[in-house]
């Protein structure tokens, strides 16, 4: 396995990580996903975890390195499918995925992708609030 | 790796094969897709091949059981993002993907499992059209 295939679904793409990370593997898909992010003009990134038994530190950083890629390139990346027992590793080891959307399952982050494609977003970033 | 993520997207459930399925990996995937369209009373099924470089006769039959099974407990299922290679592989080795619907990719396999689902079906055992 030298690639992981990235689905797209509308304006959003989609990537079901289904085995465990390795460094080549990992850059292969920050490249993949940020030359499709541009070609497909995507807005957003799902990606499910949902397989992955454990994460540790070197997922947790990749994953943060993606939501931060993707969000330079002006889509929101939203991980979904977490197991419990991930997300006691994710806090135990101390991994801050404070930058990292998540949501329960792959309707869900739809749903918040959706969402923030709604919200009007204002020239410095921030929200906008009709008067 | 011992099953395949199955992620439910609305009314459809969608599979990406990311790896060569061997006999037992086939079974599971087999076991928990007709557990989980009666579980999640899903219309419709994805089945993403974009990752497979080649499609032996065993995968093919693969397809076409799930494709069956499926239809069976009321789900259509669409075959989608095969490589040139594969399609050519398929009709040179004679396999029959006659019963199995294929498309271009995820969104257009959207469109004909919404579409399918839109279509008023007649009599025997289906739709019901008030008068």
């Amino acid at each position: 396995m030298d690639k992981i295939p990235i689905l797209k679904m509308g304006h959003f793409l989609l990537i079901t990580i289904q085995v465990d990370m390795h460094d080549r593997l990992a850059m292969t898909l920050q490249d993949d996903l940020t030359s499709r992010v541009v070609k497909d003009r995507a807005k957003g990134v799902l990606i499910d975890i949902s397989s992955l038994e454990v994460v540790d530190s070197f997922m947790g950083r990749m994953l943060g390195n993606i939501a931060a890629m993707t969000r330079t390139l002006g889509a929101e990346t939203v991980v979904v499918g977490m197991r419990p027992a991930v997300a006691i590793t994710i806090v135990e080891l101390g991994l801050s995925l404070e930058s990292v959307r998540t949501a329960l399952n792959v309707d869900k982050g739809m749903e918040i992708l959706t969402a923030l494609l709604e919200t009007p977003v204002e020239a410095d970033g921030h929200e906008h609030h009709p008067e």
